[in-house]
């Protein structure tokens, strides 16, 4: 964890000379200042963490990390364990959700099952994560932002995840981060009863009081309360910056993952946008702390990355009006009036 | 205006059969019961309203309606009235934002100016449109409903409208059919200062004024304090609901105009979705008067449809979802406990 501190300590700012020569194109665009809203601010941003200008999207990676979870034993979910492998089954077959919205929206899917036959142990008595574990979990993430040989990198990341149970893991590693009880953070995740839903709250709340101080550090936490997929996000999401790949995160798992980040290091995802704003109920309240304004708000609640595969589309849409667009020398029309 | 108030009785109504083949469909899809949102619930509407299942997209069609107003010389725009005209340009010419989203988006894009050489009368002294003028306007738009001889229906309309000045009468539009005087309904359209807007909102009440009793019938307000790329709308959301077309509404201008048909016969508008919240100030009571919630709400204030062509995205993530993802059975996976 030592290695990953350090990295968090040299990040890469954005480029700034970039985004404001984007700032500068946007002026001149035949279009009133300001009336594309945050498709302009989605192309400056674009522009300064790929580090060039005019940005680019030729190539977009969805990535999935899947991963399985001891407390799952205490019936946090409204579905069995083993649904996390068949799932990963589906995604390697083309029939789940983010098949369908990665070909939809022109990217490439890679899923990354992290060890599904061992799950993590039951945070409510132990940490979930063993150094070795963590850190094997956090170089899986890494590696998924990596091109093949001599392929150019990524122009855009999207992170998501499949894992039962993982809503109550994200739960009690949002109130590590931020604070509160497992009530706060809990929700009903893939659709839980109200009994179901106390069992969520009750070990987030266990793993709280068993883990207790040992939660004060980020990185701690996310060994102690979090699991294989989140440990993986949260390293794709740090590979990403130092490559210089923007990141769109998906919902409320795969926000808690990224906070962890923030925690550590403040502006450490600056390089990532918020994808959807997920019906999960913690969300909101998790993006208000990091202070990040989704996308999107769909009412979605699947992960797999869906709701920022969805996002891809506004990204296409700022960096085509961005790139595309006539300027008004170039189109011959009448600047406002000032 | 009579044939228009005929038709306007003669709505034909959702496809049940579809929409309830579409939500049997949605429940045996590989992921937790409605976890996809909204995604879902626009599978289902485009089904009802397209009258088939499972839904398509194959053929999207953006109507973009430009027109010229007479208020225009009460200093209510911070553009002069020619760059209606120089946009028209540009959109022929491939520069303006539409052109790059409808390409992005899998749209075609046609573009109808209105007789942009006699802007309509100014409407603070006079009817804006002769009845005549009315029934052209309306009838244009109609027209952009219609494919090509030997060609098969559109299976999504987008409009849209470029027209200096036409903020001004979109609030006077929405005032006469909702009450409520200028100022609850003017913004700062491509950015007028604190006089102009002020200037827009005595625009108005002095058309409210000169009008009074004749702006109680919808299709009298459209006439009286409307415009020519207004009527359009008006014409070809009407003529969407005909051929079973749905509708996706750009902001401000187009959500007024389409409007009248709200307030003319309730339900009329079952057909269409809001694509987006326009950062224009009365769009948001606007979408509320008629119960529309928007899709996006990404502060975007430009017009020419270019909200409602971003929102394809979220339709094309939902029929490929719909109609791509594999059953519970199909894939072996384990259904929900219960």
């Amino acid at each position: 964890m030592r290695e990953i501190a350090e990295r968090l300590k040299r990040l890469p700012g954005p480029d700034r000379a970039a985004a404001a020569a984007a700032e500068a194109r946007q002026a001149r665009l035949t279009k009133p200042p300001g009336s594309l809203g945050r498709l302009e601010t989605l192309a400056a941003w674009l522009a300064a963490w790929q580090g060039r200008h005019p940005p680019r999207l030729d190539r977009v990676r969805i990535a999935v990390f899947a991963g399985n979870h001891g407390v799952v034993a205490r019936g946090v979910s409204a579905y069995p364990a083993e649904v996390t492998a068949q799932m990963v089954a589906n995604f390697g077959a083309g029939g789940a959700a983010i098949n369908q919205l990665a070909r939809a929206m022109g990217a490439e899917l890679t899923v990354v099952p992290l060890a599904l036959e061992r799950p993590t142990a039951d945070f409510t008595t132990a940490a979930a994560l063993t150094e070795v574990e963590l850190a094997a979990a956090f170089a899986a993430g890494a590696m998924a932002v990596e091109p093949r040989t001599g392929e150019p990198s990524f122009d855009l990341l999207c992170v998501g995840e499949m894992g039962i149970g993982n809503t109550t893991v994200a739960a009690a590693l949002a109130a590590a981060l931020l604070g509160g009880t497992g009530a706060d953070w809990v929700g009903r995740g893939t659709g839980v009863d109200d009994a179901g839903l106390a069992r969520k709250a009750a070990a987030v709340d266990a793993a709280l009081a068993h883990h207790g101080r040992a939660l004060a550090a980020p990185l701690a936490a996310l060994r102690c309360v979090g699991g294989r997929e989140l440990a993986a996000i949260a390293g794709a999401v740090l590979r990403a910056r130092e490559m210089r790949v923007p990141v769109v995160l998906d919902g409320f798992v795969a926000t808690a993952s990224a906070a962890v980040l923030a925690k550590a290091a403040p502006g450490a995802l600056d390089h990532a946008v918020a994808g959807h704003l997920s019906a999960e109920a913690g969300h909101g309240k998790l993006l208000q702390h990091i202070g990040m304004g989704p996308l999107l708000d769909l009412g979605m609640r699947l992960g797999e990355a869906s709701g920022a595969a969805v996002a891809i589309g506004l990204l296409r849409a700022a960096v085509a009006t961005h790139t595309g667009m006539a300027t008004f020398e170039q189109a011959g029309v009448s600047d406002k009036e000032a």
